[in-house]
């Protein structure tokens, strides 16, 4: 099924849809459209660009009625294949739509189409002293629709938690092409099932969105940054939990472990103390007055853990060089190793000690370095597993790797994903984590709204 | 079906899933679990109070084997009789599974059982600097439990949100009685669809609650309490939409209306200027350093809009003062009112003052007294309307005021529950809500969970 043709009727109901200028058929413009940071091809057969919901729903009922897929795709930075092809069929970019429709500052709300660019709007809302806080690193390019559609997250969710904390209420388009709305314009509502919730982090398996309202918090007026190195990764661990245990948690609590460290130092430094086998990299906000205030405590509880030092940026450019070091990684991995396996595994926060142990062990007897780092805040590590196509022997270690890491996450009482999500690259590892029962109520869900199968199909499920 | 006798079939599958000990099966038991605060009657045919989830589940398994309503029953604090036998069979009541399981610092969760009193948690955890923060006003006597089903909330959902975004993971039993997990111990996850989401709030319809994964903030160092009142509605609401457009929320953004003023200054007082036509009750929170500070630079907001008065409170005793003229009123109103109808719509903050201007035109128009009070920093107000069983003709305009209410509600963007939910009070109004594939959406997966309709039958869906 993936390798067919665009039928000439298919073909033209879409451009019936969204119009002929709106409609990419030509094989040099799919393969746009056929990759994400998975690093997975799947060519579709076509990509609908639609500016209005009358488009996506004349798409949606076009293809509802051939029986094609559909994938809704935002700006393709996923990191798990949930904007692919892979059975073939349409993509449907909610790119155009991307009109910011009200900010309403007295009710902390915004209303959005879901191509809206997560970095356009904090710039529009920061004129108002407000911010819609899910930070994926993404976000100077990925759309709210994707954010929403993975329940993506960044380092803030420390302090904000996660995307759907911050969603009243979602216009959605079902398979077939017809609207609904659920939840609405206020920040309390408990009238019937809470289909906001669920539509969530669904990955486009149930509904296409259209529109979103937002809920929004208050920009702080300051934040400082902090720096700390320690002597082992135990330590370190011990500093999250004794951060986390009690009081106003940080902006962000990132962690380096000492495999990022020892990439930084061979691309410029940065990284504090040499000596230093683990870094945490701290935010503190609040108003002007407090913030300062605020950082000097946290220090103080850093230096309860032993730290080989712990800094508070002095200013914006020092923090700025703090920051850099840790968005540098992601870069500086992926030119080393530009198929690495990048996962996204949560693990309460006292058990993050057992989790880095467990991931040096594994990656010894496996052979196959394992680079972590990640919002040791939430439990939540990036487990870089640094894989090699030209050596088939490396690769069937690394896929090895995973399996353990898997296992041991979820030993842990930890979640395979934190905020990439499922998609196609851990579809076939979910029975390891959900309740068998949970897994047939899922589905039966997805069949419930999309009964013919046309949305988003062989994501997030197994395929059996 | 109501008035069946208990089968002596069904009364000895009872007794073994729970032993005779905790079957109430004698008229006066039963008596006890037929009412909740919606001043609703339904006697039960039986009550099993289960010590654990094998005899919970023992419960649901002879149920379902029989086809015989089983109705989840916290402290029966409700308001919407979602704990009432409205279509007879069994009420279990999950009050002794009362332990505290788990409490992590580290990891910022608690482990508890569904009839842990939210009171006795929030002391419990007071110990660690840490608390859960869901507040319903029947927080001394409610359990988590119920917290869960009807996703309840109170005055300080304006800073914290409201239940859902407080609860990691659940243990729940579905309908033939085998368990199921859903969520866990982190504070991120994105493995498939959130059934954890959906099980908060939909009222024991989908599934019974075993156990539940709490989230828990930091218990903030000190509070101030902050009184204004105006010379009318309208300066009032436009503050509220003032406080809230900008800063950080305050930890209780509360409201009284003239008639609530006139109703506690015939009460004792307490209630500042005498001729305020309406009242603000603000709380802020932080530590001991700034908490002062803060309530200053909130003073200072409140005078924009030209108060007849604003004060601080300047001591614990006087900060008990102002609040216990806000929890004075219910019952009040109980005693001069006691069938009143208490709603508790919620509209943006920015409709409030015509909320507010709505509600005395339709007092007006119906003759039916209307108190409104309640949570204004969400937009959430209890609207009571002083009805009168020995008055007919007057029960008759209560109704028609209602219909008014929720229209006018509906009209605003609003939502008609912001914490009760739905139950039976509400279940034929919800259509004038819900989008109708929404409610057809809904339905479907009810019929999923819980295929022979065992579940807290005729809650929340209107009767057909």
């Amino acid at each position: 099924m993936a390798d067919s043709e665009l039928s000439s009727a298919l073909r033209e109901g879409l451009i019936r849809a969204v119009g002929p200028e709106r409609l990419l058929t030509g094989a040099a413009q799919r393969e746009a459209y056929a990759w994400d940071n998975s690093g997975r091809r799947f060519l579709p057969w076509a990509v609908a660009l639609p500016e209005s919901r009358e488009q996506v729903a004349g798409v949606l009922r076009v293809c509802h009625e051939a029986g094609v897929p559909v994938v809704p795709r935002g700006a393709g930075t996923g990191c798990v294949g949930g904007g692919l092809a892979v059975q073939g069929g349409v993509i449907l970019s909610t790119q155009r739509l991307n009109r910011i429709v009200a900010i309403e500052p007295g009710d902390r709300l915004a209303v959005v189409e879901p191509g809206v660019v997560n970095g356009v709007l904090r710039e529009r809302l920061a004129a108002h002293g407000l911010f819609w806080p899910p930070d994926p690193s993404s976000a100077r390019s990925c759309t709210i629709g994707g954010n929403l559609a993975m329940c993506s997250a960044g380092p803030n969710a420390v302090r904000y938690g996660v995307t759907r904390h911050w969603v009243l209420g979602l216009e959605v388009l079902l398979a077939d092409g017809s609207p609904m709305r659920v939840g609405g314009y206020t920040t309390k509502g408990v009238v019937g099932y809470d289909l906001t919730q669920l539509l969530i982090g669904s990955e486009g398996t149930l509904a296409v969105l259209v529109e979103a309202i937002l809920k929004l918090a208050p920009l702080p007026e300051a934040r400082r940054t902090l720096r700390a190195t320690f002597r082992d990764m135990e330590s370190a661990a011990r500093a999250v939990a004794g951060v986390m245990g009690r009081g106003e948690p940080p902006s962000a609590l990132e962690f380096l472990d000492p495999a990022s460290l020892e990439l930084l130092r061979g691309n410029g430094g940065g990284v504090g103390h040499p000596e230093g086998q683990a870094l945490l990299l701290v935010e503190v906000e609040g108003d002007a007055v407090e913030v300062d205030r605020k950082a000097c405590a946290l220090r103080e509880r850093l230096l309860a853990f032993d730290p080989l030092e712990a800094v508070v940026a002095g200013d914006e450019a020092e923090s700025k060089r703090i920051w850099s070091a840790r968005y540098a990684l992601s870069p500086t991995l992926t030119r080393i190793a530009p198929r690495r396996i990048n996962e996204d595994v949560v693990v309460p926060v006292t058990r993050l000690a057992e989790l880095v142990a467990g991931l040096q062990r594994i990656a010894r007897a496996t052979e196959v370095p394992i680079v972590s780092f990640g919002h040791a805040g939430n439990g939540n590590i990036h487990v870089n597993l640094l894989t090699d196509p030209a050596d088939p022997a490396r690769q069937v270690r690394a896929a090895q790797a995973l399996e353990q890491v898997f296992d041991l996450v979820l030993q842990l009482n930890g979640t395979l994903s934190g905020e990439h999500g499922v998609g196609i690259m851990k579809r076939d590892f979910i029975p390891r984590e959900l309740d068998p029962r949970s897994l047939v109520l899922q589905q039966a869900i997805k069949g419930i709204f999309d009964p013919r199968g046309i949305l988003n199909p062989g994501k997030i499920f197994p395929m059996s």
